[in-house]
């Protein structure tokens, strides 16, 4: 991580940087929580988080979160608060890209046996 | 704010809707955090925070974040973490548009006597 260097964190480039869909990568730490990016395509699995709300900034393409009580659509530059215990189901039809925000440690599947595994880049 | 309502938030319209620089403004809240806008020119006072981490992401120009040990240059798609306690000023020479995350209630001056107030947008 960078914070430590005094250098800026260039989203594009860590983006760059790595293949693969639902694989967040984080880039810098923030109050206990990961400042992550990932790469998203198809449908994620429905799953909700107990204990952190989770914060999705769309960088590149658009996305779905999808709610039990409705559908938010995300372009460049747009940003959604999924509430802690809100059931979602994140969904892009083609390639995005995301900055994700959660509590270090947070399951990305809300099931740490699914979780993708912790990756600092 | 609009987590509530399943809106996104278009941060260049929000940005679009106030002027002002230093008046940050909260267009949503995270784990007990402001997710702000601000738009920022010029050099604002040396200030450091005891309780928080200071996120800056650049959506639109140029900033310079200096610190005490070297100065960290932000562009658009850019972020940067200011430890908490680490002294740093903010400066754009010109207008640059910021997304800023710190807890919920830091003055962003680092004083409350002097800090901005907080409006949510």
């Amino acid at each position: 991580m960078n914070e430590a260097s005094n250098r800026a964190i260039n989203l594009a480039g860590r983006l760059a940087s790595f293949e693969g869909h639902w694989q967040p990568r984080t880039v810098a730490t923030f109050n206990g929580h990961d400042i992550m990016v990932v790469k998203i395509k198809g449908a994620f699995t429905w799953h909700s988080h107990d204990d952190t709300d989770d914060l999705f900034l769309v960088l590149h393409g658009r996305i779905r979160i999808e709610l039990r009580d409705g559908d938010v659509e995300l372009g460049p530059g747009e940003l959604f608060v999924v509430p802690r215990d809100a059931e979602h189901r994140p969904v892009a039809d083609e390639e995005a890209h995301v900055l994700l925000i959660e509590r270090t440690g947070t399951p990305n599947t809300g099931d740490p046996a699914t979780a993708a595994k912790r990756s600092v880049i």
